[in-house]
């Protein structure tokens, strides 16, 4: 059982027939054709040689379709990862240099290692420290970077830059160098994916193709931008011309690469590793969690992990670079017909065959091709509708989201999703650190009692009911202290405070002490504290302790035997209870 | 009224009468005599020439009274800051050295800064971040540091040692070196403090001081040890004999300080100054809550950082020490009758004149009458009650309390509150990762709703209705995710699903997007969503959006219109909904 949980290959491996087969080869052909120039763009990206992009597309494949739960996800490079990928290794080498390549295997290990052991010590739950405004404003911020950052490649350019607005900066004032016949390549493969992915489906149904063909044949689109420019630029020898293009790739299967144990490269990229695999395994399982959910099947999220860990632990060992699961490829996977993680390995094997036959084809492959196809690729990620939405809906998350996306802009990626997760953390924490609570009365003849603030209730100013709307623990508890003292204060003539528990499901030991501590001050101050209407495993625990005895007054089943006994009580005692009030 | 806010003096100051001056002189005396071996004693333990002690006793307690909102807290130096301190400071520079007092000038200012600024944004509940067990545990294992590190000066030993156990380690190997004078006098002021703190106010009761009087007189104990030794001393000039005493101490004004500007200083010390800063705030703030609510006053935590702010950049420009409001400092303060923060004012004075004129007179005072002192405060320290509770209470709160305690003993005290304050939040961002729900049925004949798995209620397997009993935000909304899931595969012939919200005060972006997600998946599986009981205030921020148009299904008013409807609707489909099940 425990077994198949961690080999969740074993789940489906023996049911798999003929009709099983057929799909998933069929989508694998399909995505294959999709991932071949997508790998080769994000090693761009990634400031690597555009080979190491397709060596991240064969063994991570493989070792997904073992470990991973999802049917459909497709796993390789993806555009955020590699940008992050290029920010962590730029800071400590030049890019495309031997150390930046050895730099990035050593991210793509650790990212493994760290994934693997979130998954096996169960922290899927970490990626619950990411809120969606933040992750969502930290990718648009991180598509708008990978635009600006492949238009000088649509330009012809060399500028360089730091951020977002250097870049641009850099773009702007060389314009007049702009080589025209890249840019008309680029443009035209620009526009070209562009009227595809507007018009294209639509086009090719009405000249008589079925619709689900012609959704197909639209999402090979970059492939034939692929073929058309390679070809034009070999013909009319355009590279003579200053056409950059990919260059001589070496054929060949992907070498065997170790990272280096270099402990000083490691707390390095300590950080880096931290993040790229949080991000990664966020967008890889909300992508992983939509399509599952389309056929009523579930995903691990803690397994998820492993399989991205092995994925990237392959990829560290083949030369490869740090791979997440894709949106877009994984919903062209999903959409045509993927059945069984299978798919993913049979589109490994198509890449396989790619790098050990095809590499010579593109050798003529223009840089401002790949980069037109990049650009197409993140504009989707830009999504100010949700930068609109999150400023109607709520100012706090909206002011979390617009701080990851002017920070990532101007500071880089690490600083940015860094900035993001802490305010994530601090506005949770601010939002918790007071549990809900309501001073309650007597509806008037009735054993029900409501908020004060609310209803027109009885009260009685010798005896305060608090209801405590959460569980206690540490976060809140101390808050809970300063309400209970403020009533105190506010209601001089108190001589009982009731604590009604109905809803609170857990009280850790910081609770438990504030508890000590409230019922100390109460003491101090004169006022007895009692407790009411408490669940019974949480009595259970209370018992283990000697808290029962200390506390100065005593449990009641409900709020309102509280009531009738301390109303009736006080009522009978008002005399003297007048004349001890300033000795207790 | 803010500036009031700001600056607390102004609250109680117009009030001064003569009756208060009166307590505050008296409380000061007594405070003042504690303080003066105590100041001595914490600058030795945090590696300090002794006069820092001194110092760091003047300055701060002036601005706490200014800015300070405690009655009766007593600020100064403080065993487990003086030995954080040390640890910091002792990583980059050798204790008693001219760089060293330097590192400790700028950790003190950064702290003081670091205060300062909380106080002013507003973040005095970042303390929570640090739970009961973890600071319990924390400071019980620095008593035994700390204890350890004073034997030496006990046994008249040069033992050093990284941490606890080499410390133990080289005590017991050298026990034959044991210089006898110095155990001697150190023996006899633990054995004479010991002897007073369990017999000392019952043995002056009884030879007839009233027993108040009996109480000051035994709190001034120590300072008796140090005149008795300090006289023996100087008599026998046992400094000759190898005991070792503090030494000429300077005469004078504390001197100004300032802290020199050197990035890579700042960078070095920030953490530490982050931890001592919490550390230190958290300590203040409890001993300043339980005081006050004696006497049905108040402390404001945000303000108090201010207080505590202030207190230690005064230390850091008068050439003392981080500071921090003691726990039995304040106790004395507050039992000798302190009325307001001038008894801390007037303490200074004390100590003032203490620095101008006393020091000559305590250069024969022996190291090992002040470790005597340190090891008679830090045992009290030692709370292993609050272990042996923590582990009958909660399993999970002991494990992060005992490994606080272990890697504080054999990594030190930063990495030991730093691995401390990360447990803390990962269990309680585990324990928060899933909100608490109920799946409900139908009361038979009633219009209430209870849950399935306690009651024995009427169930319809097309519809579920899932009650959730939290505010739902980007912590625990993608649990929620799973949970609808998991009732859409488990129950076939679901076709809707209802999400009951009475419980529900927020909604937050990332849960949006959960609802939004939920809803797209239930429509994927052909199943409708729909809301119930939506409070309010939350209903109004829903209506910003388009969600409400997007969702599937509709809200209803209460759990019973949305069972009603939906139950006869499906009892009258029943056979139509048969035969669309599989298209939906």
């Amino acid at each position: 059982m425990d077994f198949k949980r961690y080999f969740p290959i074993f789940q489906w491996l023996p049911l798999y027939g003929r009709e099983t087969l057929i799909s998933d080869l069929l989508a694998a052909v399909i995505v294959t054709i999709m991932l071949i120039p997508q790998s080769l763009a994000y090693a761009m990206l990634a400031g690597l040689p555009p080979e190491v992009g397709l060596y991240a597309s064969i063994a991570p494949l493989f070792l997904y379709a073992i470990f991973g739960t999802s049917r459909t996800l497709a796993v390789g490079p993806v555009a955020v990862i590699a940008l992050m990928t290029a920010a962590a290794a730029g800071n400590l080498a030049i890019q495309g240099s031997p150390e930046y390549v050895t730099l990035v295997i050593v991210l793509t290990f650790m990212s493994g290692l760290m994934l693997t052991i979130m998954g096996l010590v169960k922290l899927g739950f970490l990626a619950n420290f990411l809120s969606h405004p933040v992750i969502s404003g930290f990718i648009t911020a991180s598509g708008l970077i990978i635009a600006a950052s492949q238009a000088r490649h649509l330009l012809g350019l060399d500028a360089e830059g730091v951020n977002f607005i250097s870049v641009m900066y850099g773009l702007l004032s060389r314009l007049n160098e702009v080589h025209l016949i890249t840019l008309a390549i680029g443009l035209g493969t620009l526009v070209f994916l562009y009227a595809n992915r507007f018009w294209g489906r639509h086009l090719l149904t009405s000249v008589g193709f079925n619709p689900h063909t012609a959704d197909m044949m639209s999402k090979a689109a970059p492939v034939l931008a692929v073929a058309l420019t390679t070809f034009v630029t070999w013909h009319w020898q355009l590279d003579q011309q200053g056409v950059r293009v990919v260059g001589t790739i070496p054929t060949g299967l992907p070498p065997l690469s170790l990272p280096p144990l270099i402990p000083q490269l490691w707390t390095d990229l300590f950080l880096a590793a931290v993040l790229i695999s949080i991000v990664g395994f966020v967008e890889s399982v909300s992508v992983g969690q939509t399509l599952a959910a389309k056929r009523r099947q579930r995903i691990d999220p803690n397994q998820e992990l492993i399989g991205l860990g092995a994925a990237n632990l392959g990829s560290a060992f083949s030369s490869g670079m740090p791979v997440s699961g894709g949106f877009s490829r994984s919903i062209v996977n999903f959409d045509a017909g993927a059945a069984t993680p299978a798919a993913g390995a049979y589109s490994a094997i198509g890449i396989l065959i790619a790098t050990l036959f095809l590499t010579p084809l593109i050798a003529y492959l223009p840089v401002a091709t790949l980069a037109a196809t990049i650009i197409v690729a993140v504009l989707s990620l830009i999504d100010l509708k949700a930068v609109h939405e999150t400023f109607v809906y709520s100012k706090s998350d909206f002011a979390a989201m617009l701080a990851t996306i002017l920070i990532t802009l101007t500071q880089g990626v690490e600083l940015g999703i860094m900035v993001g997760v802490g305010l994530s953390l601090l506005l949770y924490l601010y939002r918790t650190s007071r549990p809900h609570y309501a001073v309650i009365g007597r509806l008037p003849n009735t054993e029900h009692f409501r908020n004060v603030e609310r209803y027109d209730v009885e009260v009685d100013d010798r005896i305060a009911l608090l209801r405590i709307d959460e569980s206690l623990y540490f976060a809140n508890s101390r808050y809970l202290e300063d309400v209970v003292m403020d009533i105190v204060i506010n209601q001089p003539k108190l001589n009982h405070l009731v604590l009604t528990c109905q809803a609170v499901n857990l009280i850790d030991s910081s609770a438990l002490d504030s508890l000590r501590t409230i019922n100390k001050r109460l003491k101090d101050s004169g006022v007895q504290m009692h407790l009411a209407e408490v669940k019974g495993p949480v009595m259970d625990r209370l018992k283990k302790t000697d808290f029962l005895d200390e506390m100065s007054g005593v449990v009641y089943m409900s709020t309102y035997d509280a009531w009738k006994v301390l109303h009736e009580r006080a009522e009978e005692s008002e005399s003297e209870k007048n004349s001890t009030d300033k000795s207790a």
